[in-house]
């Protein structure tokens, strides 16, 4: 292993392939792996689409635009984690699924319409709790944050079969993990 | 949360997912995604992927069969963790991704053919190293299985970008967990 450092040509393929893959993932399972979470304030895969919606409308786009704009002069508004809980209701997974979709591709337009350059990674933002970071981390952080939430999805799941597997549950570490 | 005991109407659309959402995952993106590990003794998305067809191929329906067939009487055939560097070689993702699919939609049918009923989950098997299971526990691992290497894939590729995302990594589990 070598670490990578951020480059567009290796962010923009795995942001375009994560609806697809929830798409892949989701859309033909009952709703009792769908829509259980892990217990009081926990997620389930429904409200983790629901997340990722709310951060295609409100947080990477719109903070990238904003670094562009002002620099590190304005922090980012903050991220509302919850707002998926109002913003989905009454909208089937389908919907949810849809939209993320959507909202993805009209986002990763926008991004290639910057036509950002290597340099522009290293621009100053400021995050409202952070505090000084730049365009580079927070497009890494676009790439990260999904596939923290896929790997959030496929541990809220398995842990349904926590008692199922019996014995097996030794070789399972997905199911010792938080 | 409520955990959910086995059933096959639950475990079957999880299984049959896998494959699409590997090939939704992976089949487009860049080597540097694909073929890079966590460090040595560690696994990449393709070794991953040659692991679960490895496990197509001699672990869930040969040991449901040989349950099926001996009980108790016969323990199971231990896994080889280490086939797929042998066999993965020389093949390219788009092979894998195409053999599992493979593998997989035709071991789901052979399931299908033995026509469980949830009183089969009881019957009795032996494993070589963690002794009496039994054949609802070995299902449920085939599901739990996929999705702990689902995570895995996930958590392989964020690390590439562990100091790419900068202070950001505090708002990531994922980048924190091994």
């Amino acid at each position: 292993m070598r670490e990578s450092s951020f480059s567009l040509d290796d962010a923009i393929p795995v942001l375009r392939a994560t609806p697809q893959v929830l798409r892949a993932w989701l859309a033909d399972l009952p709703d009792g792996w769908t829509k259980t979470n892990e217990g009081p304030d926990t997620w389930s895969p429904y409200d983790i689409v629901g997340h990722l919606i709310h951060g295609e409308r409100t947080d990477w786009i719109p903070r990238l635009e904003l670094l562009l704009a002002h620099g590190d002069a304005k922090s980012f508004t903050p991220f509302d984690r919850f707002a998926q809980f109002q913003e989905s209701r009454g909208k089937s997974l389908l919907d949810l699924l849809d939209t993320f979709g959507d909202l993805r591709q009209a986002n990763l337009n926008r991004l290639e319409s910057h036509r950002l350059q290597p340099s522009d990674f290293e621009r100053r933002g400021r995050h409202p709790e952070l505090g000084p970071v730049n365009l580079g981390q927070l497009l890494a952080t676009w790439v990260v944050h999904d596939l923290n939430h896929l790997a959030q999805i496929a541990r809220v799941m398995g842990r349904q079969y926590t008692t199922a597997v019996g014995p097996w549950i030794e070789y399972l570490p997905l199911l010792r993990s938080r």
